[in-house]
């Protein structure tokens, strides 16, 4: 096991990412604990849960992006996320862009997860925008963020079918179902120390024990998950 | 079973998957054979596996796109492929834009088979660009050919994961073995009438009895496939 990490997290919405985050950390499946949740919603769903946990929460709304609000909202950001004593920050349903001060304090410590295996699909909508497409897989991507939506290297990604008659709702919750799994586990690669990055690519030393077998039929996680049971 | 229809395919390359759709013909796994190979260069493997079936062969040098010759070439593919009595085009692994000519004469008759998870890493590099890019999950797609490259209607994708290490290389020879699965699969479902193109979608109806459970650990067929035997 590695030492134990603290997260910071960030959530906009409903945060069952948040939630996944919460619960592999409570079961002992990942060595981390949330030490805050930082939302910039008053009604953000993540709220409810980081309560239900004893967790502390912060709301920073940050006005438009790069007005002077979101400047300071930066700056509170990397202040809250040092109070806590944040190694990691983990945007989970984060609709807003991260600031660069919080990128320059966490570098290389930044992670993001979307609805779609970048590059396709990025921007706000990556479900509905695969639906419309007519792609036939798609899924998710946990990345290392970066000044650019979307675009830091990537460190695991996990595919699914998209079946006839899906929707944006129905393709959603396939890919959320394997965000909940991808999530915890870069997190842990993270905790480990097994990450590092050259260039656009994330080398996971030593490599993944995980094996593509056990994933379930119509699913393909990569690197294969280690933080489940068999 | 449907009526046996009659394929145009072009290649630029070696042709292996121009030979698996070959292969698929000969052993009866679909309702096709191939009428004639036509490809721009004098040097392409594909021309031996012509000859080594018996199947028609031109060579058309087509020079720049859009040129005149580009042209004129584009009228000859027409003749040569309304000659073979062709109902399918099949571009397999051919390096240059199809002439408009042909995507008229041919409407919605023209598939194109691209190493990548369309709409990621379009363009002559699929493999490399997916390596590059620190994708964790690449694969192959068919689809509709229309004017402008590895945009039209996607008809099946296959999705395998990208492991540390790779290269072009052993990427590209891991989509390639999805390449000779899927192509051969989206000429059977076009012979059986089952395609219907709605907007960007491809309907396949009735839809594919396969089964995810079939394909093997670390593969995605989407939708599955059904040519292939238990």
């Amino acid at each position: 096991m590695a030492d134990t990490i603290t997260l910071g997290v960030f959530a906009s919405g409903g945060g069952t990412n948040c939630q996944s985050i919460i619960d592999a950390c409570e079961a002992g499946r990942i060595d981390a604990r949330v030490g805050v949740l930082i939302t910039n919603r008053e009604d953000a769903g993540a709220l409810e849960r980081a309560a239900n946990h004893g967790i502390d929460a912060h709301i920073v709304p940050v006005g438009k992006d790069l007005s002077e609000e979101f400047h300071a909202a930066d700056e509170r950001h990397v202040e809250i996320l040092r109070d806590c004593g944040a190694d990691l920050v983990c945007l989970a349903g984060y609709m807003r862009r991260i600031g660069s001060g919080v990128l320059r304090a966490f570098e290389r410590a930044v992670l993001n997860i979307h609805p779609a295996l970048l590059p396709s699909f990025k921007g706000a909508h990556g479900q509905r925008d695969a639906v419309d497409y007519g792609a036939r897989v798609s899924g998710a991507t946990v990345h290392f963020a970066d000044e650019e939506f979307d675009r830091g290297p990537i460190i695991i990604q996990a595919a699914v079918p998209v079946v006839p008659g899906d929707t944006e709702d129905t393709l959603g919750a396939r890919i959320l179902q394997q965000e909940h799994r991808i999530y915890p586990q870069a997190i842990q690669w993270f905790a480990e120390r097994r990450l590092k990055v050259e260039g656009r690519s994330v080398l996971l030393d030593p490599p993944s024990r995980g094996s593509y077998d056990t994933q379930g039929p119509g699913v393909i996680i990569s690197p294969p998950l280690e933080t489940e049971e068999a």
